[in-house]
């Protein structure tokens, strides 16, 4: 079997939370993460509290195979959380999923987690020494340890103190004692929104979840926040003082989906205007612009639309993709792209052509795609990337390649040229991101190598075990 | 369960075949129906010969859930053919799924089929009569019995006395007697092409299945014509005298695939020429135009360059809807359509808006879509349709709704209009399909009642057992 | 994956059948076949008619898995049959579960079939002559396609015209027009009986299945009888002319249920019986007396009782031994018989020691048992076999090995003796076990080569494809 | 769904262990596994230690269903444990399923528990109060927390001091740092015994799997006792100051295979004496002696041969009663324990019977056997149990009814005999039982109510969460 989407960053994880005691809180999460399923399709999961007791239900696979009706049905009360794990090749298990649900002295508590600790090495090997044990390798497991250790104090107190010790990427979504809790870094690196729906709230890594449960955004989460919905409504701790902001930029690239808007910024506008930047860098006399669809979609429309060149569906998706298929044979490598995508003769035969994607990760992809177009009959064609050249890997909670493998890492713009074989390529400018989003309060770790947050296990191959991240 | 889809009219079958000793056939027809998946979702089947004895591997679900390497790889032979089958709620059974294969007096036969005949009944009872007992309720397996009773004769000359028996829509894959053939009814309903690849034939519903495995695309099956595929290469014979053509319209605007061409006609550019007609008939002065994904794209980019108006994704779909999920409860009716498209807002707000589907069966959708861009803030919402009123039942492979659920059956367009709440609504004409096809050749049934093959069993509620259309 | 028994003939099918309107029928198939599940373990299948229309269920597996509350509830009718089918390695397939159903001129027929048709080929070639197809490989497609040829008669006549067609062994049981059919063989080889329950009728192979549903046992289905269940009750009719009978011995050495009486013997009394005359044929010095479990247990007892030496548990069996498991390797070689059985040292160590068992086909197991007894310390080992040597195939429904597999075709009784390390060895003879039913109407051709019914295609391998047996 | 043997006592766990690094350990405990699968049916685990690094593989279901020849071969190692846990009606949980894997300062560590702490809760809170979280309900996660505590000393100091904090009945094995242990609880409540294969060394349950491995039985773990396992052979550490052993008395009675020796005592047997000390006390004029299958055979054997009454197969198991089938309808009910059993008429009609099971828990089974044994024509019935009346309830990891629901604890024997409708009942004494026994060094708690190992968390049903008895 051979997985798609190999070319792409690795998403990450989503997350979902809410309390509404008068309403079916395990349904409204299902849907919530249905509309999420595009952060995590590796495992689904709903933990749901009577404000006592915690009953939970995790499997692998699409939360439309984890869950059925009986199983939604039999997960009642008056909160609940949800959380999707994004797919990986080796370590995926059923142990990792999430929500985490532990028994402790004051009773149950579960939660989930979308992000990555940069620390988390150093605080398992405390923990340890006082006696800790572990049966997952996620972080999810170090925080709730820290949690209930601290939980002599307050439970809001003790979750102040978790966060003081934590170090890296999170957007948690905590059910204990009778409240709903989301948590947020001090760099709000990971997305976390706020919805109403009637008179009550819930929590969600985008605000896709609120529209689909027909729930009406209210705010993000603020970086160092702590938000603690119950009976009484929705309350807010400033838990660490505020330091510059540093949204995920890759959640707008490619990550998040076009109808969410992340810390005030609509992610589809934002494709749009970063075709309309690369259309100012690298104006091109073509004759069609294409996408790589679905995520180079916006962009190429921003694109075609800032110059006035045709739109054209250059390249067809099978919108039948499962997650797996069976390999080709080596005779028949080309089958492998074509079953994602085909090339569109029509559009394509005898034209200069602008084809835009979001990024390059490895190339692989990029190069037997512009090998088709030109099958197709292109006479040119001309790569444009709505993305700076990733050449650094993520630590807060997207699976880059290593870093060795990412070709921006390996070879210079004319260098990645020459080896997918366009005519021309060109990245938007760093500057031209920037002025897209129209904000500097982003990470461009993955660009720059400049960690917003420090990263102290950088070689983490000399670990005990694989942190999984998410 | 609910599944999605039940507004649009069904797709139907897919077939494929390929006749290449030297190269491995079954996994070759696994791509090539991986690529036609979207004409059936139900069940997937192949079945692959040796010239004397043929192997064969059926289940239900998509082509990727049915079939892994081991199955494929078992599955050893010179020569193979296969099938995908449409989703119905009713009678999904396995013992229905294609190919069906068949030992009888000269050895093994084995047959898939996409179409619908409208004499089944007939012949069914004229088979019986002497002796003939089915196990099925496929059309196909009237077929295989009919061509078996004329094997006194040689193979080529029974199927032709059987395709002069058989009245109604056929696309036909057979597999018999170290041979492949490719049978087309008289009218030519249901689309079948030719590839090469190497120098070895195949044959398939779509061209996107001879891109996908990469074959180069040869021709179309003519209407009535046998195509003969062995050692010796490509063999014709006109098995019925030629009449006047008629394409399915409905393949153009929504089953094929973007990127096929079927009878030298390529469907996106048809659909973008659907646009181009709308705007010719029902210029709008709109801020936006935005489609109903994916099949109401083209024709959208199309009416949005034609007028110069910008083209923007004020629907979004969530790529991970599975064909099954929990059903919201009554409280949660908007969630339904939310957990497949959801309204952009950053497109929609404020905007005059011109929307376009490529058809309205029901019409229950298109009222909750209109609703959800309203409710996103458009000022006005104008609802363009890319094919004429479907107001008559399919008889030939199409599950239409009964005749008295078609909403355009039921009321006139002001009436439509009305019930999905547009503030205006337009179908193209049937001048403006014709136009935009560029030709006449065509089936428009659904539209104007004209059946271009008689019908006989129209009341087929009385039959004793329900004939299964595919 | 190794599969237990490969060391055993191999277990046949089982037949259950019921006309009761006024009751569950499907839940009392169910139940009936759960009581023959030791007939057959590869399928299992129940149809139920409602006088017109015909619904059935198939499934590989044993009878619990196959069948859940759900799709029992779902069929609903006044009459049902259903089957077991035996386990292979090669050709399991769904396609040839039964029960067959077929929808022909008059309607819809269902049959079920245990036995094996000696002239089967030459039955399907010229009913392909006149047209036929088949679309599975066992005999009851063959059976059904006759009976609908001789349909323009009345039904009871079809099936007496088909009868005089058939040879080899066969108990059939049919749902067609309104009626339950049992029909026997000529020479009444596989066993059928009629239960009462109620006052509605019913039809199963071995009489458990009557005890288990609270039916009470009226009588066996007469050889050459065919016995018509329907609103008016039960009615016989002497299809073919009385032969001398000859029930399968096999039934009473291994295959039936101890509980079962089959043509008016009890199996365990039976069983019982031929210890005593093995006893008589064979009197050991011995200081105990052990079953092969669970099949050699009341012959055991018998010659226990019969020579007065204590009868002890000397072979454990593992009561969770499933259908297969993983393969030890060829350094573990011994486990794999002892997963199943182990020798229980208290009984043993330093005993002389007698064992019984039902029968001997190829002599693996037997020796890997005279070994296990041995190393648990058992100074003497005395094999006794309630059965004469198996040195010919059946070709009446049994899955014997090839005839050179068989030992005792290719040893004599001392060869026997050496190859499995007993210090000595006994098989009843052909009078004891005649001595022991207490009949000579009982087919024994599997050990003297008499074989009652002609056979015809002795050399099965040269046929297209391989006719499965049961 | 209805699951059979509700009126026996629940099997518990069972454990294997092996150290091993010249040969394929996990295969091996898959062996060991399936020799003790009579100990538990609702889960089965393995874990794999190279010394460093611990895998796993647990699963819902049969050892033979949770285990493919893929996942065994995955699990590569120099040691092993494994476990089988018994199948309870409410929480199974694969959550709950062991052996239980934790990652902690000093490395890995997996184990598998036997038996019931009679202290959890109290070890839990206290762990609590110290900030350590469970993840499950079993017993295992609490000692796991307790050993990782006592870490800082050495590991098998730290053992020593969890058993002596740990209070009621334990067979437990571990893998941590290169070593397998086997720790037995102070009064040897469950079973666990040494065997060796070739130079190396095991543990197990019952010696049956020591023997289907091809292990030699070397000695059981003594009351109290630690085992080490390692590269340097076998040694022993005397943990816990030896006291009286208490071997469970149902261990022979009913739960442990009949070829396994206990604390020197063969299952088998004992329960044949049992049968002989039943002759004694009660010594009947009957025809026929009769068991209930499996469990009651070995002392009917007993019985009879003591008295000279012959032995006969008066009731046949179903051998193919799988764990859950469809639940008859009311108007079906005798068609439950039919499914199961069946009387044998020709032993028992005209008959005087003894009757002879090993116990009787609710009597709801009894009842409906002593009517079978009369409808199928037995004159009279004798109903002999081979344990005396249980009349509490076991704290010690049997999962017996509530203390209400057992018979023996609302009425008296001629009550009970009543109540099943017996001509006479007749329990064991418990000096007859002693007698058999040959020691009185067993746990009678559930007959007698002088539980060795204090209960102090008697009323558990006011728990916050139901412990996990195994």
């Amino acid at each position: 079997m051979f997985e798609f989407g190999e070319d792409k960053l690795k998403d990450e994880c989503g997350v979902f939370g809410i309390y509404a005691p008068d309403q079916e809180v395990a349904r409204l999460t299902y849907y919530g993460l249905y509309a999420l399923q595009h952060r995590g399709q590796e495992s689904a999961g709903i933990a749901v509290s009577d404000g006592r007791s915690i009953s939970v239900h995790k499997g692998m696979g699409l939360v439309s195979e984890v869950f059925s009706d009986r199983v939604v049905d039999r997960l009642k009360g008056k909160m609940a959380i949800g959380h999707v794990r994004y797919s990986t090749t080796g370590s995926s298990l059923l142990a990792n999923a999430q929500p985490l649900v532990v028994h402790y002295q004051k009773g149950m508590m579960a939660l989930a987690h979308n992000g990555n600790l940069t620390n988390a090495l150093e605080l398992r090997e405390e923990l340890g020494k006082n006696g800790a044990v572990f049966q997952t390798t996620v972080d999810s497991e170090v925080i709730i340890n820290l949690i209930t250790r601290y939980r002599r104090d307050s439970l809001e107190n003790a979750l102040v103190k978790t966060m003081m010790d934590l170090r890296g990427a999170y957007a948690l979504v905590i059910l204990a004692e009778d409240k709903l809790f989301g948590l947020r870094d001090a760099h709000g690196v990971r997305p976390l929104c706020v919805g109403r729906i009637g008179d009550r709230y819930c929590l969600a890594s985008e605000s896709c979840a609120l529209d689909t449960i027909g729930a009406e955004f209210i705010r993000d989460v603020e970086p160092g926040e702590i938000v603690v919905i119950d009976e009484e409504g929705l309350h807010s701790r400033q838990a660490l003082s505020k330091t510059a902001r540093s949204s995920c930029a890759f959640e707008y690239i490619y990550f998040a989906r076009p109808d969410s808007s992340i810390d005030q910024l609509n992610v589809s506008a934002s494709r749009r205007q970063m075709g309309i930047e690369l259309a100012r860098e690298c104006p091109i006399e073509a004759d069609v612009v294409i996408a790589v669809p679905d995520s180079g979609t916006a962009s190429a429309l921003g694109y075609a639309t800032a110059l006035g060149i045709p739109f054209g569906e250059g390249l067809i998706k099978n919108r039948y993709v499962g997650r797996t298929f069976i390999q080709p044979t080596q005779a028949m490598r080309e089958v492998g792209v074509r079953l994602k995508l085909n090339a569109n003769v029509s559009v394509l035969k005898d034209k200069r052509v602008v084809m835009i994607d979001d990024s390059i990760v490895r190339g692989t992809t990029s190069c037997k795609l512009v090998d088709m177009v030109k099958k197709a009959g292109a006479k040119e064609v001309h790569f444009l990337i709505s993305s700076p050249p990733v050449a650094y890997p993520c630590y807060y909670g997207i699976d880059t390649a290593e870093r060795e493998k990412l070709i921006a890492n390996q070879l210079d713009i004319e260098g990645i040229r020459k080896f997918i074989g366009a005519d021309s390529l060109h990245y938007i400018s760093e500057e031209g991101l920037l002025r897209a989003l129209g904000t500097e309060a982003v990470c461009l770790a993955c660009f720059n190598g400049k960690y917003p947050i420090p990263v102290s296990n950088l070689d983490r191959g000399k670990n005990d075990f694989e942190i999984q991240k998410c």
